[in-house]
């Protein structure tokens, strides 16, 4: 399979287990806070988390039925991390992924339930036996863990408050460094964390090399999207351009300047794709770190 | 113990369990989200919830260590919901516990976080071996997975999702019926639930008996809850009287009259108590049954 053939194939399986974790009998009763939930968790996405926790259980010997629902959790996750982003109180966003915000469809109201319910199911997902009764309960626990933490105050959240509070604010490169490596950091780090534990493979040597990997990724990424809004195409980006100037936030560009910041996109992807040396079969992930810092997709 | 001498201690014990959770290292980077989900889960309450899982758990035969972080983590998603519920999106209310609602205090978009943020750290809570490493990691999935269904979709998010659409709209008993048991009672039955399994009791008699009680007992706090915002006495309420009837909301006294309330509280209390006849010790089950809908405290 070639690259986008791959990823095709597990965006493929991550929406379905996302459809399929978003339907209730329920619906009859009150379907909008389900037809919310998949607004935002189907509207296309490059699925990067799924991604690599599915090629990192697969490359550490495990099968995609063992990674399929924390997979989907991440994206879960990941999705109302979004839809509570986007709302008037936050970055009061009217456009993600080029279609209308979960609030400016469904209202604040039910964008903020759909959020907290998006969360809430991650968790349902992976602790069902339905899902994961496959895998031993130790497994399931530990790597349930790695999500709850790497989405609570000490991780993305953590991020999250920091981006609110620095908005206008003159701020060091190594707060913004901190802020993203909470804010979009752990979730790529636990998604190939994840992927590792799920597979069986927990030793420190193994799960260390996964976390370099995913946060030279992350910031690398971060910073290719900060470059994006200054410098990007709204047909390609999905959302408008010099928003994160507007908004008031600090970016890298904005404390580096743009030369120095696509050098260090390319220090950083390199970096990542050096921790995975002494891994067994690392080629996807390899070209995974240079398609995602591109961006000719 | 009296019965108000066993709800004080279980109560002290929660609340050192939901300082403990709530706080961390990283507050000196980002303190405000810490101090704002303190605020919120230390600002009085009954802690019924807690007080059912230790009680639950202690009665089948369990230790109040198993018990704890589940309690407390049942507290956790508890008062994210009400701070959710609070929002200006939402009931837009000003006072909870007597005191400022805490978007009132730390502003919109900490509120939304520090919801967000609680609701993740009961995960976090029991998923950590460090609180809960004492128990079959069988144990832990099993009680998780309750705590999960239970606040999600299918269960409190699925009532409060009914609760804003009924708004201003009549709605038969039924529907009422449900939105209720889906709002506030799927909570009292995992707290219930949850104890059970914690002590090792799974077998359907005892959860079924458990689920009975907190069932019947879940819908008389609810009709009492709505009889006091007719009745009561704002100072032991905590907030505003006649809010419901503001908030355009449809209660149980509104349907059915007071009278008819009153006594549907009692029938309700009464098959609470009978659910239990065959469990070990059921005494303070009892009692705090009746404590509940006579609200004289």
């Amino acid at each position: 399979m070639t690259l986008t053939e791959r990823l095709d194939f597990y965006r493929k399986l991550t929406e379905d287990a996302l459809t399929h974790a978003l339907s209730s009998e329920n619906e009859q009763y009150y379907p909008s806070i389900f037809k919310a939930a998949r607004y935002s968790a189907l509207s296309g996405g490059k699925r990067l988390r799924p991604a690599l926790t599915m090629e990192f259980c697969r490359v550490c010997g495990g099968t995609l039925e063992q990674a399929v629902p924390f997979a989907a959790a991440l994206e879960m996750v990941h999705t109302y991390s979004l839809i509570h982003d986007d709302l008037p109180c936050m970055d009061d966003d009217d456009l993600r992924r080029g279609r209308p915000t979960n609030h400016k469809v469904f209202g604040e109201a039910t964008a903020v339930l759909a959020g907290d319910a998006l969360l809430n199911r991650a968790f349902e997902t992976v602790l069902d036996p339905e899902n994961t009764g496959n895998l031993p309960a130790e497994t399931v626990l530990r790597a349930a863990r790695c999500l709850a933490e790497a989405s609570g105050m000490d991780g993305m959240i953590g991020g999250q408050i920091m981006d609110i509070e620095s908005e206008g604010r003159q701020i060091s490169q190594e707060t913004l460094m901190l802020l993203q490596r909470l804010k979009t950091g752990c979730l790529i780090k636990a998604a190939a964390v994840m992927g590792c534990i799920l597979a069986g493979r927990s030793d420190p040597e193994t799960l260390g090399a996964a976390e370099c990997y995913a946060d030279n990724l992350g910031l690398a990424f971060q910073i290719e999207d900060d470059l994006l809004d200054i410098e990007g195409d709204i047909t390609k980006f999905g959302k408008p351009i010099g928003s994160d100037a507007e908004n008031g936030k600090v970016t890298f560009p904005a404390l580096l300047g743009t030369a120095r910041c696509h050098e260090l996109v390319r220090e950083l992807t390199d970096n990542a794709i050096a921790a995975l040396r002494d891994f067994p079969a690392h080629a996807f992930l390899d070209d995974l770190a240079n398609y995602l810092v591109s961006r000719d997709y």
